[in-house]
């Protein structure tokens, strides 16, 4: 009877911490809302410096979680995302001094305009208030998200993956040490201090009405249950289904720089293509040097059987690859009828996040533009492009594929709401 | 055994019956995103024909509807919003053609920019989807709704109450034979024909991902059901707990003027003023005209010790009068220790919908247009402005309190999201 009495006690425990964490936020997000922009970036400059000053005592924790994850067997590319370095330790200060830069979102007048009767009507920038991040592996991310949602006047709550909780704590300390020295709360940003999984799902339901949104960091699991359980808006992608279509009249030399880039130059990113189409009417000049060149830069190629007809070291392609993210050196490839097909193969497979046409005829690119429904659509460019900072945002909390609020790149913009100010001289309604 | 058996039949049946409606709204969202202004404008304009020559079928419908209602013992009220007459139609239909007449909001370039690589990048506006109107009495929603999700170029499914419901379907009646006569899929209005409530649990969990997006329209408990149990985003106001601060620089004979706007103007809607704060400041010049007026116009007064020294009619406000929305002729009053004071009242209080600040001072204008964290704050202007239309929205499908897409009047632009066109000439990422 010992344990789950002791369970029951806990959970009760940390539902009463997840509540204060969650009015604290609250009441720092009204601060926050208000703050000039000055005293933000007085505070990101500080995080900035604090982060370099306490670079032995983040190495020490990240050390000790490296060890326990070794210890447990942990694979390399885990480790990798886990581990921190003095060049990394710089990037991440760097990076906050970059979100310090950027134009404050804040009080911008995204329109006005007047009315008949004299009313001048504003829409202005407010900030939306908690924003809940829940993320996996890489600690930077608690430096990052934590700046994005300071810049944009929004509190925020971290909860990292446990398997980096000591080194999220060194860094949080860091950012509170700067904090602290600034004029703004030091609940603007706090870190979940409890690695049990039921403070997650106490997140997911909005933490008593305190979170506004959550933003999901991580692999497909992590956004899968979020985009499941979340009573709240999310702010995320499931996955990053990119394809790339090679129209009738591309030109050869720019399909396969295109297609090149944007299958091999990361793999592992959200913005890497899947899937190449080609047209029917480019087989015969088109198809062979882009699946041989794919070849030979080490990519797998699982195609029809036009595209297994080109190279013997092209494997079948099933139903399921069609509709599969690898995020590895891997693309399905097909042969289709035309640019309509192209686009009926995207809506089906596809996952709305970014695709792309590679053609010289400017009429087919603009249907493809018009009706491939993806929160990004490209001419003549690569798919790697899907990133808030090539975007010039600067920088990007993640990107999302719903069609609510933020869709694409979320950059500090993206972390807003609006208001209407109405400034009048007595004016009544008839 | 018999009943329960029937009940789970019918459930199965309007389930498969409700997932077909879903489906259908789905193609006819594809078909309707692509289609051109005119296409949709010739559709609206023949709606608009069709109401004006049904307009026997729909009074007829109306007539039963109503008898019925009368037999079951609804309110004079109720009676009123359900009941339609020759100009209520005539209303209806002029209602479509001021939709016709506004600008298309698909395909509008909101933001561009050209990068340093020389990609231009395009924001442009596209329609959400599937649009689900939940609504009751008032059988003219049906037209426009579907208008508004029409021009939008979202399909709609609408379910209307099912005291209007012969009505409803006389005007879907009309509206479905206008789309028949246009190029546009009938399917993109359909209405629930199901009067089970089990319907409504179905549309709010998304029809099997078919609907993005609710609007609720109709009384409080409506919404607060919707708003508890969507599993979809909501477009919707719970309340508009609605504010006038008289400042102590304000012009006595403006206060009056915008308090019994305000106020009296229409006590039913989500805009009127519930609650007037006088600024100690100005108490005693302004308090006692302030609500004489009111009191001899015919308002109950629920006040504080203060409001209630001015005149005997004066009621004692309890707690929980700064806190209701009477939607009446009544209005809760007090005195406040100046405008932090009001906004600390309205930031307790309120309920982020529409406050309004009188004063002559304009740094405390600016002050309280700031601070007051609501979708609409107004100076020397009336909370009654609160309306799609007074914005210049041209229509509105309702207001929204929310943060997220969407926050005070939904119009057409608040009835899309957007996506990113690139344009490019051979780049790749570096």
């Amino acid at each position: 009877m010992t344990a789950p009495l002791r369970t029951a006690e806990s959970t009760t425990a940390s539902a009463a911490l997840m509540h204060d964490l969650g009015l604290r936020a609250r009441q720092a997000a009204r601060v926050l809302a208000l703050a000039p922009t000055a005293q933000k970036n007085e505070a990101l400059a500080a995080m900035a410096q604090e982060c370099r000053a306490r670079r032995a005592d983040i190495l020490a924790a990240n050390s000790q979680d490296l060890a326990e994850a070794r210890a447990s067997g942990a694979g390399a590319a885990f480790v990798d995302r886990l581990a921190l370095d003095d060049k990394r330790i710089a990037g991440m200060a760097e990076a906050l001094e970059v979100v310090r830069d950027l134009d404050d979102p804040v009080g911008a007048v995204m329109q006005s305009w007047t009315r008949p009767n004299g009313m001048s009507i504003e829409r202005v920038r407010v900030p939306l208030g908690v924003i809940g991040i829940i993320y996996e592996s890489r600690p930077n991310v608690t430096a990052d998200a934590a700046a994005l949602s300071l810049k944009s006047g929004n509190a925020a709550i971290l909860r990292g993956g446990s398997e980096s909780h000591r080194t999220n704590r060194a860094i949080h300390v860091a950012l509170t040490a700067a904090l602290a020295r600034s004029t703004l709360p030091e609940a603007a940003i706090q870190l979940v201090p409890t690695r049990e999984r039921a403070a997650v799902g106490m997140m997911l339901a909005g933490l008593d009405g305190t979170i506004d949104v959550i933003v999901p960091r991580g692999g497909k699991s992590l956004v899968a249950r979020v985009q499941e359980e979340a009573r709240v808006p999310v702010f995320a992608h499931l996955e990053g289904i990119c394809h790339v279509y090679v129209d009738r009249s591309a030109k050869l030399a720019m399909a396969k720089a295109i297609v090149l880039n944007a299958k091999m130059r990361r793999t592992g990113v959200c913005g890497a293509a899947e899937t190449l189409l080609v047209d029917v009417a480019a087989a015969q000049s088109h198809l062979a040097p882009l699946v041989t060149m794919l070849l030979d830069a080490g990519c797998e190629v699982r195609g029809d059987e036009a595209v297994r007809r080109v190279d013997a070291r092209v494997k079948a392609a099933a139903e399921q690859d069609w509709s599969t993210e690898y995020l590895d050196a891997v693309i399905s490839a097909r042969v289709v009828e035309g640019l309509e097909a192209a686009i009926a193969h995207i809506e089906r497979y596809g996952s709305h996040h970014t695709d792309a046409i590679v053609t010289e005829d400017a009429a087919r690119a603009e249907r493809f533009l018009r009706e491939v429904d993806s929160a990004i659509v490209l001419h003549n460019a690569s798919t790697q492009f899907a990133d808030g900072g090539e975007f010039g945002f600067g920088a990007e909390i993640g990107i999302a594929t719903g069609r609510f609020h933020a869709r694409g790149p979320v950059g500090l913009e993206q972390l807003t709401s609006f208001k209407y100010r109405v400034r009048g001289s007595g004016q009544t309604r008839p």
